[in-house]
């Protein structure tokens, strides 16, 4: 499990600082979340392979997270893309898209597929066997969600000491990881649980951008492995925060310390700082573990 | 007057090569001309100043010409704008702006207005004491227009040699310019034309991207300064031409010579060529006087 920034900052992007996009890499998938103006180039630059994007998830319908959309959609029709494509994203983003590609008449010639949220609760919007995805409604100017990825980890873990003493022939790995009993090679019924440990704790990424200070949230992160909390502007200005229906890196800290987070990830910087780790600074006064976003920064889940 | 090159590829964009967009200072106005995704970028980059942009031209709906517009009016809003803010673009412009403006709730704090084009004839769309901006219809898969701007110079110029010798005082000089006969410092009327020349000849700028080879063209753009015109392909690929309704270099070259441009300027380049020199080489075997656009080139005008 692997997330790439590809933006992180708020606002009007300029010089290298990109709007809001990530690149989470989740078992068998790629997810872009967010897709501000530019993240086609971002995509590029970091080497991800487009034709592994086949779920895109908008948060909102500020420019700053979604511009991009257009563009990149008619990027993978020209590269020829065939695979179909599935956006999640406010109501209305449908009518953005579809209202462009009629008028510049370039219909996609793959399937394009919308799947337009409304609900201010959370609901669960992508689930396969591996990995689930849930909404976080979030509180800002305009309706906007979140969003939870959660890993699917059925697979028992196999106790290879215990495993090569039982004497059980290699075929027979599946079955345990399964959960099941074997029969070994010298013909005896061997208990699951006595050569396999309990499935990975799954870990779990929350995507949380923009919002104002909701301690609500808090329940539904609960002990996430990583959180991404927008912290567009510090302490000192949270006059803004009010007026804008943002967050401090005080206050996103605060809620990565309600819900008891592995790690909190700050990103969605006002422009307006040019010391982005005074965010840190300000966030380690109430929470520890604190990492700042960089467009770039590559973040492997196995080192939270 | 002035021609700053902000990008001049066609499709997707990537890496330095960035989809159409243009600044044309003439008089006292900056024009933009198209504005592909990331214009707002390349305007930081080469130093336009935002505020002085009051009428952006989109010739026509195709991604690559205008997906970097919303973004830009965005950020005209983030930044304060209260100046008048006029666009000129194909029926359809209107809504697809006004409908994401709408969904993100951002109306902006200063006029947007839009003037909708659908004639299949060449129109006036903008006229002041300065400058003049006419569409030049063009054939596309889509709706297309390309733009002529034409400098309007009223102002007879003085021959200052005889001016002085005339003993005609600087407070006439104005009067002068305007046309008029003037009383010198020893109560002589002279007439104007023994103190002044012509007014200088008006530059002309022709903007044709995209279109399929039209000659029909040559008759409104005869004799420019400047003539850009897109060349998307190289002769061995006539076959593309045609099914996309663009033009190779040779093409564009056939249209400068048969409206016998000043300069011809060529851009719009498919990104499957790596050496754009190629362009130059196949359109000086038809008109002599080619130059190659580039992302970031200025042309002076006066140098033409």
């Amino acid at each position: 499990m692997k997330l790439t920034i590809l933006g992180c900052y708020s606002g009007t992007p300029h010089g290298n600082k990109n709007s809001t996009a990530q690149v989470l890499e989740i078992k068998s998938h790629t997810f872009l979340i967010d897709c501000g103006e530019g993240t086609q180039l971002q995509l590029r630059k970091n080497k991800v392979k487009f034709s592994r994007i086949k779920h895109i998830f908008i948060s909102h319908l500020h420019g700053d997270h979604f511009y991009g959309l257009i563009g990149l959609i008619s990027t993978f029709r020209l590269l020829g893309r065939e695979a179909d494509l599935t956006i999640y994203g406010p109501k209305g983003i449908k009518e953005i898209i579809v209202l462009q590609l009629k008028l510049s008449k370039s219909w996609t010639n793959y399937n394009l597929i919308f799947k337009e949220l409304n609900s201010k609760s959370s609901e669960l919007i992508f689930e396969d066997d591996n990995v689930i995805v849930d909404t976080i409604p979030l509180d800002h100017r305009i309706y906007t969600n979140g969003f939870m990825f959660t890993e699917i980890n059925k697979e028992r873990r196999l106790n290879m000491n215990a495993v090569l003493n039982a004497h059980v022939h290699v075929s027979y790995y599946q079955r345990l990881k399964n959960g099941d009993d074997v029969i070994n090679e010298k013909g005896q019924m061997i208990k699951n649980s006595d050569l396999t440990f309990k499935p990975a704790k799954p870990k779990r990424y929350a995507f949380c951008s923009d919002t104002a200070f909701k301690p609500l949230v808090k329940d539904q992160i609960k002990k996430v492995t990583l959180l991404y909390h927008e912290a567009t502007f510090l302490d000192e200005h949270q006059n803004l925060c009010e007026r804008t229906k943002h967050s401090t890196a005080k206050q996103a800290a605060e809620i990565a310390k309600l819900a008891e987070v592995g790690t909190l990830l700050l990103g969605h910087f006002s422009a307006r700082y040019s010391d982005i780790n005074l965010f840190k600074k300000e966030a380690q006064t109430v929470f520890e573990n604190v990492i700042l976003a960089n467009d770039g920064k590559i973040i492997e889940f196995k080192n939270l």
